[in-house]
């Protein structure tokens, strides 16, 4: 089977290697598709080498079909078309044993932490397992993981129907956001600062800000003057962590998608004055996996627009090299009918 | 009677004036202690006048009894010992309407947006009293609103018998927040900068850090490497706004209970990573009051070691000098037996 690599240093290779069978609760995937995720391109650029600790296999936004089951799995059959959510948690730490095991203590996340999906097999834990439905195609089921992340951001900001909601950043994360958050009956304000990008957020239907000191003053005009119910920050941009807090409505909450890699400065007096909760929110439960697929299965997002390129293995050193400009870049994987 | 009246640029004056009669609704009250608030003290500093608006009288932490009944005040009697919870809300604006009157969009605070209680007497809505216990002194009763204020605090963070809470500074408020907790039943370490402040508060029973550097590591030696279960930022200095998202758990809380004058940096990448929630928390509600008169009741909390110092009203300008050095000065409006 051909196998993707990260070598370090913005390179990746293609090489040969025989698929390895599963071991003990794993079954071998046939991986069709896996996009490029933000993490991924961090990667890239040489930002997480102490975890990823190349040469390493990466990618964890996938979807495929069950090769090989490995001893002891049980509810799952070779052929069924499956994505993975690619986190392994220990199971005993305090996060665990609280019920937070997506965000475990010792988390491994698969693709990061250990061996990845940009490769035509991959071997996974049988629990990580979710299975897509008939109707859904495989390259969009490559997008059920940051489908999930949106889920699982909108579920911590306790969005209701009919609530108003401000994305901040119109990159692919914020439009999943955007996208999850209207499926559920709120409506939606984008902020971005790029042209292109607003305008693609114009073109799936959404109100769009330019990011600037106008902002606040804005949101306040289209909550006639009570503040937005919830703020996503999905940019990492000191500036976005600025206004974030300047946004909401009293008791409005703002749940904090990007990753910052410098602590930022925050508005904390209007934290305080209209008592807004600040939530950081990271990856994803099953329940999220599960809504992702359903709101996927439902044809209520517009996921072919998300997908800016398809690309076969051979190509993944260009797919990295243009990821940055697009939305979504898929790798396929195997050409799985 | 006698009145002080804050006259502008940290000076006060005292004079003789007429007793107003209760409007429709209100009572007049007798004041028998008001107590100096850290906001009291901006306002002596001159950094409130746009708000108070010179001259005016001041003073929002307060005990007395009723002295005089206005038209269709039913339920109270002149003679009964009440506290003030001093919030007019407007009762139509979006928090109101919400449930939030106590974060108003248009709050008048009593003793800060309109004339307070640094008087002999006090003309307010009779739907603003809180009946004071047989048992409780009228200079503990005074204590009643900082009291409230944490445990609002404390609501907020939605502490829990067991639980293990840091406390950032050591003024009044953070060990009112500190005792409230304690009384909870929560395990709680303060921090604070200040040698004496440290002292004081380790002669209140509780476990104390110098603030610094060594913090985050201390409390992860005190917590097995968990983390906090809550947080409770009551300094406004920037160092514990960095500090404040360092020290939870996975999906522990902050409550910033400090009014930070500038936006201060935070360590938004370990909110995201441990998904910590940081909360504003404002004043209190109607059910703060009451859990602060129950517990001050109880007599579990050390009142009497809370104030410093008890200065008759003609002294107001003295007492205000001398606050900042203390805990508690209350001023002695009217020598009520």
């Amino acid at each position: 089977m051909n196998k993707s690599i990260y070598a370090g240093n913005h390179s990746f290779t293609v090489e040969q290697a025989a698929a390895a069978d599963p071991k003990p609760g794993e079954v071998r995937l046939r991986v069709a598709f896996c996009g490029i995720c933000g993490t991924d391109m961090h990667i890239f650029h040489g930002k997480m080498d102490a975890r990823v600790k190349p040469p390493q296999t990466v990618g964890h936004e996938m979807s495929g079909v069950i090769e090989a089951l490995g001893e002891g799995v049980a509810g799952w059959k070779p052929g069924e078309r499956v994505t993975v959510r690619p986190l392994l948690s220990c199971g005993s730490c305090a996060a665990c044993r609280a019920g937070f095991g997506h965000v475990c203590m010792n988390l491994n996340f698969l693709g990061i932490d250990s061996p990845g999906a940009f490769q035509q097999a991959w071997n996974v834990p049988a629990r990580l397992l979710h299975r897509l439905p008939p109707g859904l195609a495989l390259d969009h089921g490559a997008l059920i993981e940051p489908i999930a992340v949106a889920c699982h951001d909108v579920r911590r900001a306790r969005l209701a129907a009919g609530e108003k909601a401000v994305v901040l950043g119109a990159g692919p994360i914020g439009l999943f956001v955007a996208l999850v958050a209207r499926a559920r009956g709120a409506e939606v304000v984008v902020v971005e600062l790029d042209e292109k990008r607003r305008a693609f957020a114009a073109s799936l239907g959404f109100r769009v800000l330019a990011s600037g000191d106008g902002v606040p003053a804005d949101v306040d005009a289209w909550t006639g003057g009570i503040g937005a119910d919830a703020v996503f920050e999905c940019t990492a941009a000191p500036a976005c962590a600025l206004l974030m807090a300047r946004l909401p409505r009293v008791r409005g909450r703002v749940v904090v998608v990007g990753i910052y890699s410098q602590p930022a400065p925050v508005d904390l007096k209007q934290l305080f004055w209209r008592e807004v909760e600040i939530l950081g929110a990271r990856v994803y439960e099953a329940a999220d996996f599960d809504e992702a697929i359903t709101l996927a299965a439902e044809g209520s997002l517009p996921l072919e627009k998300m997908i800016s390129a398809r690309l076969p293995l051979s190509s993944i050193q260009s797919g990295f090299e243009s990821a940055g400009t697009g939305m979504k870049t898929l790798i396929q994987c195997d050409a799985i009918a």
